[in-house]
């Protein structure tokens, strides 16, 4: 019996062409995940942002039945780029990447698409939405109402349970990052991590923004537990299930 | 005991900013893998292009001590544009990606880099060789000799053992990559295919490559086998090691 | 008696080229204000981003000694781009005229710059911190700490009163920017308005937002007044004050 | 009574969103103006460029019911631009920033347009024709006819008057300017300023312009007098309402 | 008698307005040919890959009735970018001139067209092939099949006598493209030449490949001779001839 | 005797590399000539502008020493774009083109440079005197004087004997150019041409300059004669000759 293998095909670049066609045909909604290569303290892994959504994405997948586009791991980094590790990248190639990939599976008759994104910079973002909304509106002019896509962190909704977990300024490697890798990657934490707070100027450009948070953390990993870490990605993996829900029907 | 997991780190994101310092401090070598999502006949996933690559390169950095980039699966693909499945990226796009890298391992003090794409198109290798050579040239200025870069496809060491397995004309997704495909990830493999000889036009370009073979396959995936995906592989996993071991002594 | 003529001199475009060169010398601030040509309900100009953070730039100059930069009138506008009268320019615009009139002004010997718009969207901030970024990474490499650049929104102030003023939700053309208005430009405000609540969709990116708030507000702007206006003008003067003085001294 | 604040609101940016659609609907032509930042010798303004199309816009403005957008104050400066004071922009970003806005007006529904640059520079005045050309090219496939675009100097009557003023080769900073922002803005003039005659090699693009007119004025500004300035300003204002008149009926 | 003159005009830039648009009518055939100024050893001229394709050109023209645009004698050369005299451009200006003239000759109504070039990089070969992809995929989409276009470097058939003229690794400078401009142009050969081996790294991307053949020769230019050189060119004259014909029918 | 070929060798791309190494250490001036095709009138071929400027270029290098880079035939056709067989490239094509050719022969040690196009319309010109500008202003950055480049028009010097010929307005395929094309290839000249005047819009940018010349003429060929074309190019090259001479000096 091999049927018990077709669960693990929520990857796109696992179907065959065919397969593809026929999941284009079926209205199937794609996420497109990305992360970045990130100094994450001490304590965590580079790839923590795409550890994240990637795990995320792919429960969603076995779920609803959507499909998980291959990952893009690099992104725009600011304030961590002078950290060893941080790759970040040119705002032009983000942008050019996700449209790029957006009107590829668009021509594929792909048209639902979450871009859901581990890193949630500000310029990162950005660059996501733009992308995305270039192409919604070139495609509104063609042929209204057809082509839907969403953009976000799933650090969006995990944030939304800080004051639950009692830390209300929580944020890069701190207890929900660490927290999250803890319950989905534990053999990639190293040791417990040490609190910190980042304190970048509120307006001020600077160049060397890693001399406001020295440890590299924003938050306390000290706190952090894999249980915490699992009831976290829970309600987000509840919450993208519920937009694919809405793509779906939509 | 937990000394076994070390192993597994050969993937640069799995390090923190700590421990990616200091490989950066040793002088270790990477490995930045590249694939497509990209029509590979009815039997092999679109993902053919990436596994084999990622495949590769994950043995070779356990044999060497090398690291092993995120990678990029989203290639240039012109004779396939046109199969269902197929996202096709803008040049620039992927030469920004391979730029912007690079660029960024260096500043991060890896010096020696093996830029290694499963995806073999013409325009695709001249992307990432360009980006190579600008990085390359740009460096000899500042500091001559100091940067290495190598840009390959582990299939130009694939298919030097055609001859050998009697398959003198293999190509997309015929003998060789089905046979590798099968013995990295079986049950990925979705039938045995067809044989089917491709014939693009020597030299007029043409807006529908994909009438040209329209089962989507250069070879004859019919009499690929595990066993010789195996032994492929251990053959490129061999010539690729050995291009490590000399950046590693240069 | 001319010597009165002398305070309206802050202007960056009425001084000579002497008197620029001899404000280079002593090491002025300048503020570079922009704001976007833009839907603001029925009841307020297109330029009411533009009025805003030029009064204040004119008030902090007649306080501080600081110049000011003639202003650039032209924003990106997401949600209101398919309101009548908006002007949308593309990210690339905007991040070029920041990136060109940046390096103009350190090449004159400028080297402290307050960025300040009236709009303050994320696009458009976005762009203006990117260029205000690569101008401060650049000038670190050839010379560390000459240069200092502060981006922001003149609203990142007003919006601190919002709870003072019991409009904790309030934004586009809503309480403060009426009523911020009725105290600049009385004869600008063509009625009262009418209360409206923007909701755009979290995360779904769409071609139509202005179908979010067909009035074209998120506020409201029947309980602003020219005394609100007065008050909040005066708190984001004297903020903006401290940020020029901060500069001065640094 | 407060009907005679309706002549003020000839600037496109004091009008409502309501409003601008109307003027739309009524084929309203727009003026946009352009200048520089600019040495201007010790007696004149940075912005002398700006002050005299603006003037000139506002009262044609008033005599036929256009409108006037926001003015766009930063222009490549070839041959002044090592004088301090002088801000360039590169020839992309003015070209962008005119395309930009002359495609956004012509997505409202205002389909004429003068373009009118107080800098009268040759690339300068190359980058709004391309931007012009390239947006009429492009209308005309859409819909022949209807959009009509001019580019011009205000310069370019004023120096029609050169031989009848007895200053046949007065150009940057001379009678004409001076005279002109004399009328406009007195209190803005610095002295009398010294006549100097430039004489740029005639085909040699070289580094340093200004080593051939060090005192940065073409012409003679000694003989100027706000009486001629306003002779002057009065022809400009009547043949640019020409042209605006030609464009109502067109 | 004077129509003798008229087999010259096989040069498009000899027509009249009047005769390129007959021309164009009657569905003629162009070929657009290419080189580069790049050193060919010390007996060969810098046009070398200039010399040859207009040469066929010209030859097929007055054969066919096909006309050849004006040649384009810059490229990319990466492998003697090094030595005196080679002028490589970058890749966007190749694929920008080649889209231009490509997009231009479409819009006169010539739909079929032949790039040939004589130099053979693959860099410069990919960007002419992309350019002519995306002209002929955009075309498809407005008209399908109504655009034509090949392209190749003449080198393509002339080294097909390779093994006939018992130099089976001849390439840059050998015996076959010396016994080519010995047929051409032997005023411009200087000498025999030396023969050479040309061992770039297979992987590697160098900053200095002009290490790797000191001599700039790759082949044997000592064997080389007029006569080889002639029936070299008939063959290649015969088989573009082919391709023209191919072209007139279809 | 061979030394008879000598005198041709005033192509650059004759040269052989070591010849070329000898002539930029000789600091040998280049002449970089650059054209159109384009529509001049039913009587002169497409070509006109580059037979003009080559022709010039040769002559002088045969008197001066100097040598000729392969021309640019393709150039910016505003006003005839629409006839038949004009053939126009983007702004940024050309700019480009300029920018990598100019860039090269610098590299290669060529100092002094003369860039001079038979087409003369304005984007044109101010394309390549821009890119000549950038390479200026970088290298005079880098080392003070040592580059100089000027930018001309062969019709610069042509259109001073206007008066003297009796042709004050003679433009594009007029008297002048016809006489100088029967001087250099009368076999090329169609009949005797029509008079025409062209009377473009002065400030309207139009979509159809055609229909304000049907003819394509400014001016009158029908006054055209060999003999004053023959006046006119020793004019032309006497004046380009003290150019040449300028610079060798300098």
């Amino acid at each position: 019996m091999t049927h018990t293998k077709k669960p693990q095909l929520f990857w796109l670049d696992e179907l065959s062409t065919k397969e593809a066609a026929q999941a284009a045909k079926n209205g199937t909604v794609i996420i497109f995940p990305l992360g970045s290569v990130e100094e994450h303290g001490d304590h965590l892994p580079l790839g923590t942002d795409c550890i994240q959504p990637e795990y995320i994405a792919a429960e969603v997948a076995k779920r609803t039945g959507c499909l998980v586009a291959p990952p893009f791991r690099y992104g725009i980094c600011n304030a961590t780029r002078n950290f060893p590790g941080t790759l970040t990248i040119q705002f032009d190639t983000l942008y050019r990447v996700a449209h790029d990939i957006l009107s590829e599976l668009i021509r594929n008759g792909f048209y639902r698409i979450i871009v859901m994104s581990g890193h949630a910079g500000n310029s990162h973002m950005v660059a996501l939405r733009l992308a995305a909304q270039d192409i919604v509106t070139k495609n509104d002019e063609l042929c209204a109402g057809k082509v839907r896509i969403m953009v976000l962190s799933d650090f969006d909704f995990a944030e939304e349970l800080a004051t639950e977990l009692a830390v209300p300024d929580d944020g890069h490697a701190g207890t929900i990052e660490t927290s999250r890798v803890m319950a989905i990657k534990p053999e990639l934490v190293k040791g417990k991590g040490k609190a910190e707070k980042r304190q970048l100027p509120r307006f001020e450009v600077v160049a060397h923004p890693e001399r406001c948070f020295p440890g590299g953390v924003n938050g306390d990993p000290t706190v952090a537990s894999a249980e915490k870490g699992k009831k976290i990605n829970e309600y987000v993996i509840g919450q993208v299930e519920k937009l694919v829900r809405q793509l779906q029907m939509g």
